[in-house]
């Protein structure tokens, strides 16, 4: 029995504890911290089972019985904590990004390296049974080479204007899971990109020094093209989908609804919306990416999202950011 | 060339005038008639290219020019008139049903049969692509030995009144062409019939003696069991869809639509309906029927829809008929 | 906190007891009986956290703490143990059928009403997101008046032969559910039953006295017709599909799949095959009829699926039985 | 009934007068001409009632009775041709591209301008029922403000090579299409265009100075962006998509097939490959544009693709070009 301590008590820390009690058979919460320990917090943990509650994480980096961390802090803590924990011996499931600056990121995984610890990022997507069927046909060689990859997201809409403020910009907070699907899906690295994109939806997040609108496209190592489109506002709900296409076919997936349910009536012939809220898409996913992680741990393998993959998208990110504000394609060598 | 001879000039005498002209190469109108030649009917006729326009269709079977007759004349002329062409050497091309008499159309069989020439009735469905695409999977061992046949049949709108009353009962003026779909696509006959029926869609059909809504249950030779469900009113369009399913899979069609647009916004994601009009609908299947008419004079082989293929349909509905009003399923041999 | 014993501790017993524990906050399963205690059984308890383990389901019915019992022991013991359970106070959910006899139904449900208990049947498709949508759209009016209602209900395999020996039957074993689900889709009663029945997947089944594939109509109080189809072998998977049409529109719904990928190759346009274990498929009903059989006790109100629709598909299962032997519609006065 | 000549007897001369026979009323041909008068093209000829076959195009432009002409000869004689054409007073249907020169097509335009008569360029798949279908929702404000166009266009095999060497060019050949549907769909002009390419599909492709994959982002004067991407080979047939994102919602359109049929067996639920050949495809669409461009005549209304219709996908073509050559976006100001 793996024995874990959370590292942050919000959504997605509570995420990843209910997922844990529900779905990993192999380990348990010992612990759970959080900067601010409430009485709800309290009483949340006891509801799940879990004994200790703390205010400061490093009593969980101190409890030698425990083998894992779920680093789920605010993004300004995930590389100083998980620089902490790997020290501590600790093996660490660290939410995306792991920082927004690529030099801290490699701090973290030589530090990782080092301590010998499994290390694994929270590209939840990955796990989902959609874009794992895409993955599984590319693996099987079904696709053949892959020539484009395409990776529409659309959120069902734009975050607060005092979100926006601090997220990072859109490229960093929201395709940083597209740039992760292109490498994912592609099975080959980014080495040029080039961000189209514009204030559409709403003019506050110009005003904020963000885009809500983009179309970025990639160029691989193995001569591939991605494209991503983003917008922060689907009316019609959560729009994540994806395509691999190469020189033996092409597979695609379309969203996933509530029912099959369709009715037919004068008005039309009418099928569900995707499902609105990314925790509603992607909850199964949430829960198979920490049962790798504790997989990873139990078999001694390595991780399914490694330090490298916690890298990549962030130098992708910061070419988009620089292609953007420069008008140009931008190689990921002139970011690092 | 073969020189065709339309007799009655209505909507589907129409209708096939036009597919012969564009679709069918290697056929040529010489001539139509009609009870009632009137300006319009002439000047549409020259429109057309076809040179003779007659009041009386003993016209086109003296002409010994012409080889085939396609008669669109009133239900109550087809048995007489078949029967005349067939004595007159003329191959025939029968709108459906040939008669709702069974006797009068093994009459029309028998004199066929003596003169040697080809008779085909007018069953489009059976060309039409979707319900082709089905029989050729069957055809092709992919369904493997049938078990469950399915057909929806639902109009878009009930007919008037008036002409409920003269219609001979939906099982012979709707239903007919279901029951000879679950022939075409079990490959089998029918050999006895269970009809369920009500009137849901308006009490004025129910006082003119019909009913709108039904389910046949339809027990095959082959062991296989057929269903139909009718509705006289499908408010969202004309819904024609048919399932085989077997031992070996399934094959199922949907409804053709004008486009392949989905529209999705707040109110759900949208798709178009069924087209809604027979014509629309069929109207590549009618100019098909009349293709490979023209095919069999020419090569001289078997109709596709052959003078049997008249019958059983008509033997069904008439079973089909005393298993409602008797509440028990009826044998074909019950009403033969 | 309402406390559950679980009578029976097989394969639907288990299911009900991780949906308890994982899904239903508001309710812990306290005792567990089966007449088989192995250790493997306790060791899965413990796992469980379920503290009691008994082979005699009266210290269940005798502990005071106990509020509600699940009877998923054999279909024989349904009554006797519900009737037991009622007397000694207990809310019962009952696995289906409550019993094959009518009769005993009807005692069971003397009880549970003198009792003042609750009673839930464990009809779970019911529960179903695809058919909990249509009926959605049938309660909010969507559809209008219903005329027809069809159900097709096709499982991947027939089962060993010598379960269909003691299965009671496909209307009684596997049609039951769809039975249900007419009566729970229409919103009315079955008065009148037709079925055509035939031994086309295993002859090894009509040895045993069996019929493998149906077409059911049933004529309903309302005036609308239901019609179920069933095969006990679909070669592509668990085929669980379902339709109302009415005057205002219709809806239906298709298959379940693990993905939305469709992968277009030379061969086609592949889509994935529905679900193939009804376990799979019907995992989510299991845990939403548990929670809603919760619920009504917490709140005191009427159970979602109560004595009559345990009642009711019995009747039209027997219905079904007799005209299958008789080859004629029968009407449920007939066996009632 | 406008009297129409017909320049060029290859494959989309004749796709014109075939549908001009079938589907135009109001107009007739009375002359083709080609360079080479072979015997077939003279009893193709009389097969279709064209009275006249020349082997000089200023036959036709000198006979007084032609009211208008399709310029369906070889690329580079469509202006000269058009020139010559506008001088005689004739009406003009031109094929695409009306020269790869863009002070050349200026030069036609202002000739046209002068001649006072109607020029329309023949890019079809504005006529197309799906596209049609996405550019009524635009227009109806379904849409809202357009945000994202895309438009997915892949061959279903590349061409010879010898043609690749005179085809002038992907850009050019196959890509003019889909500048031209990101116009059309989003009502707004393009401003500047970034192609990234590579030669996946065949390296003597390559050889030939000439990509078969691209991904082309364009950026629109409403702000909008729009995306391209194009393969010369999709296995699996001919895949012409496209969808436009906005604030009130999106509209997409999948691929055609020739049935619904969806077959469902133990390799999975397989549906029909898109059709595969352009003409099968967009046939329809064919005969819709010479149906308008009559209308146009008929009705002295402006023609549905007109002169700067012609010439935008040209100079958008030219950016690309420029764009693919030096890896960098170019505005369209910077090739005009």
């Amino acid at each position: 029995m793996i024995k874990v301590g959370i590292i942050g008590a919000g959504r997605i820390g509570r995420v990843h504890s209910e997922s844990i009690s529900k779905y990993v058979k192999g380990a348990e919460i010992k612990a759970i911290s959080d900067i601010k320990v409430t009485e709800e917090l309290q009483s949340w943990a006891a509801s799940m089972g879990i004994p200790h509650v703390y205010d400061d994480y490093r009593k969980i980096l101190q409890d030698p019985e425990i083998d894992a961390v779920l680093v789920c802090s605010s993004t300004n803590t995930h590389a100083p904590i998980s620089i902490e924990a790997a020290q501590a011996g600790k093996h660490i499931f660290c939410e995306k990004p792991v920082d927004p600056n690529k030099d801290k990121i490699r701090e973290v995984l030589d530090v990782v390296d080092k301590a010998g610890v499994k290390f694994q990022v929270g590209f939840n997507r990955r796990f989902d049974h959609n874009f794992k069927a895409i993955k599984d046909r590319v693996i099987a060689g079904d696709i053949g080479e892959p020539h484009l990859i395409r990776v529409t997201s659309r959120d069902p809409d734009a975050p607060p204007i005092e979100y926006v403020k601090v997220s990072g910009g859109m490229f960093f907070d929201m395709t940083i899971h597209d740039f992760d699907m292109i490498r994912y899906l592609s099975g080959s690295e980014v080495v040029e990109v080039y961000a189209a994109g514009g204030v559409l939806v709403n003019p506050e997040i110009g005003k904020a020094g963000d885009i809500d609108t983009a179309v970025i496209t990639l160029k691989l190592a193995n001569g591939a093209i991605g494209v991503i489109d983003n917008s922060r506002k689907a009316v019609y709900g959560y729009d994540q989908r994806a395509e691999v296409f190469g020189s033996k076919g092409a597979v695609q997936t379309s969203n996933d609804t509530n029912s099959t349910a369709v009715y037919s009536c004068e008005a039309g012939v009418i099928a569900e919306k995707p499902k609105y809220f990314f925790l509603e898409r992607y909850m199964q996913s949430f829960a198979e990416e920490i049962r790798c992680f504790i997989d990873s741990i139990v078999n001694d393998t390595p991780t399914a999202v490694n330090g490298n993959d916690g890298l990549q998208p962030v130098l992708i990110a910061l070419a988009a950011q620089k292609s953007l504000e420069e008008g140009r394609p931008v190689k990921l060598s002139e970011v690092d």
